[in-house]
């Protein structure tokens, strides 16, 4: 067990590492570790996350009453403390704006699933949480429905939050989401993405049972599902405003039906194909009129 | 208050997070900031932000004359002292050009507010000043209509300007302003911005309140006026040539009917059906008297 | 020779590189240095790439079995260690997700070559692996195929290898792929990518035997082929679910015909142009038919 | 007068500078110091620009032949050299490969300009010169034609070079380029690029008079000139395979009319046209003919 101190001093290292990857402009994130089971490290408000130092971290209890510490603990302390009641295994929760998830998150679109192996084993499906108030006991409490089935969850504009047993840890799950998303919306560019078989996702599925990540997809009540991202969340999607489709779906999934794949250069959104040809029958009609009564004339 | 030595540190390390974010090219960009009511700090010129020294730091007047330093004052200073004399409250001013809010600055686009709640609690609606020459007491004056509204003003085809209590508060604005747009154009890019209620608008407004931060539609002045961000400035906007509508509007906003959200592949914009038309007619009425000829000489 | 210790401060530092690149999120990827015939040093598994210390590096044997390190080997040793059979001459092996190549390999795009003269003389044509579960011996050996004719490797839906004599130069070969990656694409969305042409080129291939770099298109083997970058790996392209196209192709290579310049915005992704010709010449046909029968009914 | 240490330094630190911005992968990129009439200072081949130390610099001759250094010369060394015989106010060159750059040299797409005040000032008209391979003469006398004209140049399908009296100048010039290029493309995403007015725009070159940077448009030659970017090097255009008109022109100028301002999802710019138009033709032909012939035999 580390050190009180050394805790700080990870939080500030975190802290630092996230806000070089421009996940948290000005003031923006916040982190947390409980060290004890009434006692949980948080960073303070109105202050940037990448020039901390471990004497700015302040202690709180477990209702979010500050215990010690020279600054006023973030207001964002209640949706970590909701988390870490849930969930007894987690002990530190890293919240902040990543620019390609938050894109995600603003565009309320469902990030795909069956893409990268790495992403599948580390995340799989990633919930979308609905809009709430920041800083309100309400909003804290819109992550609970995915906290048990998932490590990191977007919140609908607003950005992420994540959690594991260290600090390290739940701030890595939002650098893998964010460079998911990064790649995502790179292949769209390109042209498509491309999907994992259902076979080499079970595999994936498999090889995280294994090394003990634990996924929806393992359990029995999705002994049926689609393998594809969708399953698992969906029946939340209606109350966070989520789209889904525009990375396309896998063909061998029950989404392809419901979402086109559609490339960056959409197809022709507004050319009135009727009306062009009607022009160009027209025009030609003309064209030989004219030229057949030039030749009747001589 | 912090020494004169700590303050000119303070604008060297502001200067090198600007740098290091990509908000200030070669010589681009100057911070100010005022020790007294006719004296104020300010970044000299032809000096790169992410490299300098205190010494190189510049002493002048509120009216921009030179009291100390051996370097010569940015020639944007007047644009500095424009903003202090209007606003008691200001001591530091950050003006640079970080690449996603000035490419609004070039498109001339309205930055769409009710997205994100930390934008709205710390920027709320953005103006957009005219463009003058820069170095120009014309110039310096643009951001006269906007002052007292915002602590963040984008210059049309130029950059950005944002000033408060301190060089690092100062520099929050332009940082939050900026992952703002880049998260708006990463979600318009995904497929569609989405939007907040006015309820959830109206609750951060009130949160603004509460936690001291002033915004236009807390004031009676704007107490019918649509949360949407157009009704602050909307007034301005002929003025500066700004644009508004590529990333859409509330369905809730009177802004919504005048600006359709437009997907990134936008419609054939320079397609010239007429010229096509007339050369499809052509080459039929080429082929068919060649054809005819043809068959008349059989 | 280096020292052991020296080698592991590379590994360390190119990690680091790597990981500030954006190359490796969380855990991802790996690094390896065959100090000799039977021993091979190895980055450790779960452990950012961006913050080891010597200590860390494990030393493992030509099969992958640990023969000393505190820490566990990457399961990924084994893709390592087969090319590191397969070729004599390699001492590193670098595996990453470099944002813009994955994202390449992610659209299984086939990344154009004869774009960029320092890309040409240190990649050539760029092969990419089908996909097979990561940690396996079978993905292990994906890149078989490819392994004697390229340094580098995409490895479909999932990232890069690449490999050389030091970890730096192993290193290089994947921030080239990704920087020309990251340049394509931006090129795509200013409107189109110009190609060099056939005489450029070879003077490139020329330049590379001259400076000791092989390249496929040197050998008889390839003496007729198209020096545009499908004709050498091609044949590996259906396995793979390669496609190719979105970045157009020289107007001198035969790919010219069998795909079109595609910018950004493309030229009508799903526009059915013959199921239009069809419509265009029906309706031209029935006006003519009316107006014919007008006038013969006079 | 740096002594030959300082300048040694000055080089290693512009070469990390130039690294970390992305600017140079690999070994991509050199730099040069002219120290006297007959001696330059240069970059090492096959060496990282991010991890130069002083004592990997090379000293050579105005001919590129190596003087002293352990390291040997980079290749692209002459083309440093014909800059300095060129222009005797040179001290510097820095080449390297800058993404947005590059993306327009890969495009071959004209940078437009009339657009930001701090890059008219420092750059004006950018040219971009023809394509030769690398490390010959050929290709060093390839910027001949503009390097009186620019202090910076683009090199199709290649990167950019750019020069002045100290390296950090020759830098800068870069660095603008490159957030000038990034800031253009953001901006045609975003829906447009708005220009200054000719008004404006002449006060920007009166503004460089002042300040003592030169402009061709100051030249009494370009008098009838438009101030648009394009007058300057137009006539460069054909041989360099030049494209303009990607980012639209100020309505003002001649250019308006020549191209239009394409939004990101541009207007279909491979679609072969006149392929098109052949098979539609013919297509209408059978059509009529079969049909004709049917009336025929009735």
């Amino acid at each position: 067990m580390p050190t009180l101190e050394q805790l700080k001093q990870e939080i500030c290292d975190i802290g630092k590492r996230l806000y070089q990857r421009g996940f948290a402009a000005a003031n923006d994130g916040n982190i947390t570790y409980r060290v004890s089971d009434n006692e949980v490290l948080c960073t303070p408000t109105m202050h940037s996350k990448g020039f901390l130092k471990p004497e700015d971290i302040c202690l709180i209890d477990i209702q979010g009453n500050q215990l010690a510490g020279a600054k006023k603990r973030s207001s964002e302390a209640l949706l970590h403390l909701e988390i870490m009641k849930a969930r007894s295994d987690v002990r530190s929760v890293v919240h902040c704006h990543p620019p390609y998830a938050t894109a995600f998150a603003v565009a309320r679109e469902a990030v795909p699933s069956c893409v990268l192996p790495e992403v599948e084993v580390f995340l799989g499906n990633v919930p979308i949480a609905r809009y709430e108030t920041p800083s309100t006991q309400a909003f804290a409490e819109t992550i609970l429905p995915f906290v048990h089935q998932s490590n990191v969850v977007m919140l609908a504009n607003h950005g992420t939050v994540s959690f594991g047993e260290t600090v390290e840890r739940a701030y890595w799950w939002t650098e893998i989401l964010d460079a998911h998303c990064r790649i995502l919306l790179l292949a769209k560019q390109i042209g498509r993405v491309e999907f994992l078989s259902p076979q080499h996702t079970r595999e994936l599925i498999d090889l995280k049972k294994k090394w003990g990540y634990a996924d929806p997809r393992q359990d029995s009540a999705y002994a049926d599902a689609d393998l594809f991202a969708d399953d698992v969340f969906r029946a939340s999607w209606a109350e966070c405003g989520v789209h889904a489709g525009a990375f396309g779906a896998p063909a061998w999934s029950r989404a392809a039906a419901q979402c086109n794949q559609k490339p960056s250069a959409g197809p022709l959104p507004s050319f009135d194909e009727e009306a062009f040809i009607e022009r160009v029958a027209q025009r030609v009609a003309q064209k030989l009129q004219a030229s057949m009564s030039h030749d009747a004339s001589h």
